[in-house]
């Protein structure tokens, strides 16, 4: 793996990512994989997997999906993004694969497909669109 | 404050957004409203509120405002949401209020809104609108 | 009215809008308001108006409330938008208002409410969110 | 094909649809794919593809997969739909693809890629998701 992909796998489990618990499966241009070992506080009211868990990991991942595609004087911001939950969330692992759809100097859209592990079968829970700005880090201060 | 709603503001505190601090404000008929004390553990690589926080803060909140309009025969899930990053959310409060849009027996459409507390003024950073649908208790199991 | 609304008065109503039918009722600094009057070719296979005819009203429409906020000198593009529909849409006009919810020098965010006009009584039957994007003129040749 | 294809290619071709001119190439369970021969009235300001036509053109084709998976007991009802613009159509004909992504007794969720045939290559210019309702027909009513 290339010295920018190993620097933004460690970037991205820090804050909020770091404290869910999110890890870093895979980097490739234009993607980005992550995993999540379920622990009782990523759960809602009916012990599901909450979606602001799945959220947070859909975003997270397509941000990253994006940050391979540009260069280290650019920042990555969410503009907006929309989630579907296609079924609930049971078991004890998450991962999510994030791929750039549409790269460009300023706007760049991705998706995310959020799977959860049950008895060793990979099942979509759930898929976002996510839009992204590419900001020039001098523009960030 | 009515029963059901006292039950509510307990119960929307668990699991994931306690785990993320999230706190009742106040309860109404199609209404919930939420706090946030930011704390370094919700940030993102830039220092800003995590998107995944706001997210969550925004389907967790949303959820409950249409909890607000069922009977305790029902449960609710998030089939899906669109959220729009306004501004960064740089203050130490987050505020979210969430109202109910359309009721109905199954489909239930609210949006949230959440604010960021800046020098005691509060700056909307962020828009979203959930679709939810409510589920009979003997049928989650 | 200014010169500028007036000439996004007429910029509004051609190509697909004006196959449509639209017509503008109202425009202010961040606002458009809009009116369509309902006539077969607008319904789907159950004869309520087609999502997408509401759909073109709710991003169209919104697309003129960002361009009050800009100079000449950019045109206004769709990123994306999200729709979320309330009610079958069965009156004979359907009105939109559209406003601004955060102007910005590239993206502007707004939202769109389509009411149905049923026996005088308006009725909020959709309401949608919409990223633009500001794109200077000279880009766009 | 089926009898029960074959009816929902006609029954997709009618007041609105047919009206913009949107033509079905295939279908089959889950899948519904279409065309349009773009002409002067699909545009907007800028000669570009209006989006409110990709939009019909993705929702209206979605439904119609949602539609290969229900018996004719039921409706399908758009409840929101989600669309990204990639690149600008400018191309003379437009294709659309659209699959079921998550079966349901109520709720359905279905993906459209509507794509841009120029110089006879295919550019993915949108992407939509949608989340479609099965209404048993005497409920419509």
């Amino acid at each position: 793996m290339n010295k920018r992909f190993e620097l933004l796998k460690k970037d991205y489990v820090q804050g909020f990512p770091a404290f869910c618990g999110f890890e870093v499966d895979k980097v490739e241009y234009g993607l980005f994989e992550t995993r999540l070992q379920v622990r009782p506080e990523h759960t809602q009211q009916d012990s599901f997997v909450h979606a602001g868990v799945i959220s947070t990991m859909a975003d997270h991942t397509a941000g990253y999906a994006a940050f391979t595609t540009v260069s280290d004087q650019f920042r990555i911001l969410t503009i907006e993004f929309k989630i579907n939950f296609l079924n609930p969330a049971i078991g004890d692992t998450l991962l999510c694969r994030s791929k750039v759809l549409k790269e460009g100097r300023t706007i760049i859209i991705a998706e995310s497909e959020i799977f959860s592990m049950e008895r060793e079968q990979e099942k979509m829970i759930s898929k976002a669109m996510v839009t992204l700005m590419a900001v020039p880090v001098e523009n960030m201060q």
